[in-house]
């Protein structure tokens, strides 16, 4: 079993209204020295190892995860724990 | 500037049926090695450096970012570029 951890954020340029509320509520609760955010998501999956694991993480990410249009994914695949 | 990122995970034994989504789409779409997945969010904030910055990363976190009650927050705190 392998635990694959996933990041998957919106690429540069591309508006974050979720980050800008974020942002804007955290300055109106007084810390005026937040500036810009950035919201996005982050997955643990626990996979049963096989030889080709990380094409089939490449492929869950392009395919259902992220929207590549807009987002950027990272992944990092680490010995997991028996469940 | 300092660059905090901030994991937001579910606590253990809280139920995950955006996870759980994500699992079935997964097997569903033919990769049956995936077994549980847990979705939480991932943040990135720009800062201004000042000396009790990690204290108020972790006030940011446990007032409006997480909800304590059900889940779970990390941060670490990075040399931010200069935007």
């Amino acid at each position: 079993m392998k635990k694959v951890k996933i990041h998957i954020t919106l690429k540069e340029g591309v508006l974050d209204p979720q980050g800008k509320a974020v942002q804007n509520s955290l300055n109106t609760l007084g810390y005026d020295g937040v500036g810009e955010v950035r919201v996005g998501k982050y997955m643990e999956l626990f996979i049963e190892d096989s030889a080709d694991i990380e094409k089939q993480v490449e492929e869950m990410c392009r395919k259902l995860l992220a929207n590549p249009v807009i987002e950027n994914y990272d992944y990092t695949i680490e010995e997991g724990v028996t469940q």
